[in-house]
C-alpha cells in the first residue's frame, strides 16, 4: 500500500476541497442566475455553462472520495487517476477563463459605465458571483496540483 | 544521453514554439498599445502587464533553446527543467486570464454597448489584440505540457 498523499484522491483533505469547489460554484451560479437577466451578456452565459460542467464533476468526485474514505481504502489505479488529473486540469483552466471574463465585465459595468448597464444592486451581485467563481477556481487548481503530484509515484510503481 | 522529446527544451520544435509565443505576444501588445488609450480600462492594463512578463520569458527561453540547438546538446538538469516548468505553468494561467478578460470586455463594448465606448476601428483593434493573446496562450500551454512530460523521466533518471 502506497503512502497517502494529503489532498490526493481518497483523503479527507480532498473531500473537503471538493465540497468547497461545489459550494463556491453553486454560490456563484445562484448570485448570477436568480432574478438577474444574465443571458444578455456573453461572458455571463459562459460562466453559467462552465459552472454547469464543474458542479457535477466536483460532486461526483466528492462522492468517490467519500466512498474511498468510509467504505474501503483506495487502490490507486493509474488509469483512474489519469482521467481525474486530465479532467481536473481542463476544469482548472475553463473556470479561470470564466471567472476572469465575469470579473472584468462586471468591473467595466460598475466603474466605467456607471448606471448605463445595471443598477447598483445588480452590479454587486455580478461582482459577488465573480468572486465566488475565483474562489472555486483556486480550489480546483489545488486539487489538480495534488492529484498531479500523485501521478509520477504511480508511474514508477506500475 | 536521454532521448530528445519533441517540444521539450533544447529542440527545434521548442525554439519554434517560443518564437511563436513571442511574436503573437508582441502583435497583441502592438494592437493594444499603439495609438489607443488602453490604460482607461482595467483588463487592458492587465493584458499589457502580463505581456510585459511573457515576452522576456519567451525570448530568454528561445535564446536558451538556440544555444542548446546550435552550440552544445542539452544536459537536462532536473533543477533547470523544474524552474522552466513552474515558470511555464504560471505563464500559461496568467495570459489565459488576460486574454479572456480582454476578449469579453471588447465583445461587451462592440455588441452590447454599440458606439458607447469605442468607434468601429478601435474596437476591432481590441478584438485583434485579444485573438493574438489567445494564440500566444495556446502556444505557451503547448510548451508547458511538453516540458511537464519531460519531468518524470528526469526524476526516474535522477
Amino acid at each position: 500500500m502506497e503512502p497517502q498523499l494529503p489532498g490526493s484522491i481518497g483523503t479527507s483533505t480532498s473531500l473537503a476541497i471538493r465540497w468547497g469547489q461545489a459550494l463556491f460554484s453553486v454560490a456563484s451560479l445562484l448570485f448570477m442566475c436568480v432574478g438577474v437577466q444574465f443571458y444578455a451578456y456573453t461572458s455571463f452565459c459562459f460562466l453559467v455553462t462552465i459552472k454547469g460542467l464543474t458542479i457535477p464533476w466536483s460532486l461526483t468526485l466528492a462522492m468517490v472520495d467519500a466512498y474511498f474514505l468510509f467504505v474501503k481504502r483506495p487502490s490507486h489505479q493509474l488509469q483512474i487517476v489519469l482521467v481525474i488529473v486530465i479532467g481536473d486540469w481542463i476544469l482548472s483552466f475553463l473556470p479561470l477563463a470564466a471567472a476572469c471574463s465575469t470579473a472584468s465585465v462586471s468591473d467595466l459595468m460598475v466603474i466605467e459605465a456607471g448606471s448605463y448597464f445595471c443598477g447598483g444592486k445588480m452590479c454587486s451581485r455580478y461582482r459577488l458571483s465573480a468572486a465566488m467563481a475565483c474562489l472555486s477556481w483556486s480550489l480546483s487548481l489545488a486539487s489538480a496540483l495534488f492529484n498531479l503530484w500523485l501521478l509520477p509515484s504511480l508511474y514508477s510503481n506500475y
